[in-house]
């Protein structure tokens, strides 16, 4: 099944927005097996939204339109929708009612011009908006099924799982339901992530679970993508491709699913009764910025400290633990994270690097890591705090705490 | 001029990456008074490249390729532009030369595959790319002239501003200069700017210098797009204004072009001789770290400390003087800025609330601010990290550090 996506509005068309509604919208095409051929961006212009109809409506089977569903003159989906069917618009009293109601819920009336969008093209397909006033709707133009929703991410992104999706499959003969799992993991690559995984039976980027990868810079997320004829088939499916992801790509996972690095590190700490101290130079407080805003941090995060000056014998792991161990002594927190950060010299460029040492001090003793990273100024910054926040959680889940990664050079 | 953008490529197709090329195009020809009226996105598809370049030859005055430059298989570019213009694909000796020579230079033997990349369609025109190995081409192709850019931000970027726009620009007969002015401010949103500048002879979104707004969230920017018959005519006409501009956003203006918030503090700190500590709360080292990673910070800031504890009495400006001033004492730093945020109770909801007590202690005594943010959590630690610098500028620069802004509730 051919599916295209047109992405409608001034700010989008001039570059003002970027345009992460398509890029979402491609990406949950694709995690349930269907593809997108074609991508258009119009702006709030009847002539162009006219023509971009009419021809994705002679190219594609289904076209998701986003956009122009608001209250505004500026807004036109709906109008030029139903001209180029050839249907005037009528009034879904349905939705008036709703939104009628949906106002008086908050004590508010409902302003007048809210009316234009309970107006729909004539025959078109009614689509549940459960969180906002723009209705989606469906009608065919050309040969294609469209399916339109509002610009607004939030609203967009539920009626597409739960709306669009589904009529998608059907009308492309496809049943059942999908899943996609996801593993967050710190220290390999793409390439490397994909060799990890070759020969998995029903594994592959075309398989029966459909693999795939997005690098979230510094982390790397892998997920496969998996129908089943219902949530039984589903996870008998899965289960066995899951673990052994798992179990391959091992110690590099931080995370699954929506869980974080620092969230997996928040939540051990917790568990144990245990509290942390962190002392950072280089990365400058982007340590502490990951964990001090999370659910449980009032009680697990005793300090942080942020300095420039290196000890005299720069980023060695011998300072590194003197540092943790002297950090741990003055905040009295169980667990003491020291991380130092040696520059070298010269100019940033896409080849500068630094010596990175780690140290961690608990009542059990210390333990050190130390990387020389290459990538330039930044590229050090953040791959420096990922490597601190990854050494904390192996050393809190007794896993080891110098294996080697995929950034680091020897 | 009808100009159209066509981006290329599986990963944009695909949404794994973000089309910020279409967007960064865009807004870089609104910014010269280019309209982009038409965007496209096919992957590396012969059959789909080929009708794009059909569709929009038939349409516009011009249009901007990007990507499908690149050595290998999957890129079709010049491929499938030569066979719209029903030419065959030619060796230009000389870019095959300048990449011999390039790699040459870093003590390389060119792969193979790369001459692939010298090879243009018959007649083309040569656009010159100095940063990379895929250089750029025009052709015409139906009733539009197409220029093909690589799809490397970093290369795009440069051959857009030094090679496309100046042809687009002759193309459409539009001659002279360009510039664009630009001013960050904090604490006023687009439609107070928007007031603020009302009337200013010259200065509209469609006027003779061409204003523009983009929200950078907390920040906002101010763009004045300027042209002139050359330089000289150019700062004739932009200077009035832009100090008129100046003028009106007045203190709100934290730094102009590419200067950035955190780096005037840092210049007027190393200006002056001065240090500094900082004591955070819930910005959670978000302040640091905008802070420690700069030119000149090794020996500006002194020390940065993270907590999660309030004092007893909450973030009153009592209590922010207070930890201000013993920040001071202990660090020994010329200035100590402390940032206290007390959260409301209960679970996070757009309109979750806290209160934001700062307090600066220098050789001169003590200052504060008190402000109260709503808008959820995230939104709250950002608003107040960048408060907090802001009070900084302000009290560095001798400026007011309690004018009221559009982010904060009494």
């Amino acid at each position: 099944m051919r599916v295209e996506i047109l992405c409608t509005g001034d700010e989008i068309l001039t570059g003002k927005t970027i345009n992460t509604n398509y890029s979402h919208i491609a990406r949950r095409l694709g995690e349930v097996g269907l593809d997108v051929v074609w991508g258009t961006v119009v702006g709030d212009d009847r002539d162009s939204l006219l023509a971009a109809f009419r021809l994705a409506g002679g190219r594609a089977d289904a076209v998701i339109v986003n956009g122009g569903l608001g209250p505004t003159v500026d807004d036109l989906s709906q109008e030029v929708a139903a001209e180029a069917c050839g249907v005037p618009l009528v009034l879904s009293e349905y939705w008036l009612q709703r939104m009628t109601e949906s106002y008086a819920r908050r004590g508010r009336v409902m302003p007048a011009n809210n009316k234009k969008q309970a107006m729909l093209p004539e025959g078109a397909e009614f689509i549940d908006n459960p969180i906002g006033t723009a209705c989606g709707f469906a009608v065919t133009i050309g040969k294609a099924r469209f399916l339109f929703t509002p610009g607004v991410p939030r609203e967009m992104r539920r009626m597409l799982d739960e709306q669009v999706i589904p009529r998608l499959l059907a009308l492309g003969g496809i049943t059942g339901v999908s899943r996609l799992k996801r593993f967050h993991s710190f220290g390999i690559g793409e390439s490397r992530a994909d060799e990890m995984l070759a020969g998995i039976p029903g594994l592959a980027i075309d398989g029966e679970i459909k693999l795939g990868f997005q690098a979230h810079f510094p982390q790397l997320e892998t997920k496969l993508a998996v129908r089943g004829a219902d949530e039984a088939d589903l996870v008998a499916r899965l289960a066995p491709v899951e673990a052994e992801v798992r179990r391959r790509l091992g110690n590099f996972v931080v995370a699954e699913d929506e869980q974080t690095l620092e969230g997996e590190v928040m939540h051990k700490l917790l568990a144990l009764g245990q509290t942390l101290a962190v002392a950072e130079t280089f990365t400058g407080g982007n340590i502490a910025a990951r964990l001090a805003p999370l659910a449980g941090a009032e009680t697990v995060f005793k300090r942080g400290v942020v300095t420039r000056t290196l000890p005299t014998e720069g980023a060695s792991a011998q300072a590194a633990i003197e540092a943790a161990a002297a950090l741990r002594r003055e905040s009295r927190a169980s667990q003491a994270l020291a991380v130092l950060v040696q520059l070298d010299d010269g100019p940033d460029r896409p080849d500068f690097g630094a010596t990175i040492a780690i140290g961690i001090a608990d009542a059990s003793g210390t333990v050190s890591r130390q990387a020389r990273m290459v990538g330039g100024r930044d590229w050090v910054r953040v791959g420096a705090t990922e490597l601190a926040l990854d050494c904390l959680r192996r050393h809190l889940f007794g896993l080891p705490v110098d294996e080697r990664i995929d950034f680091e050079r020897r």
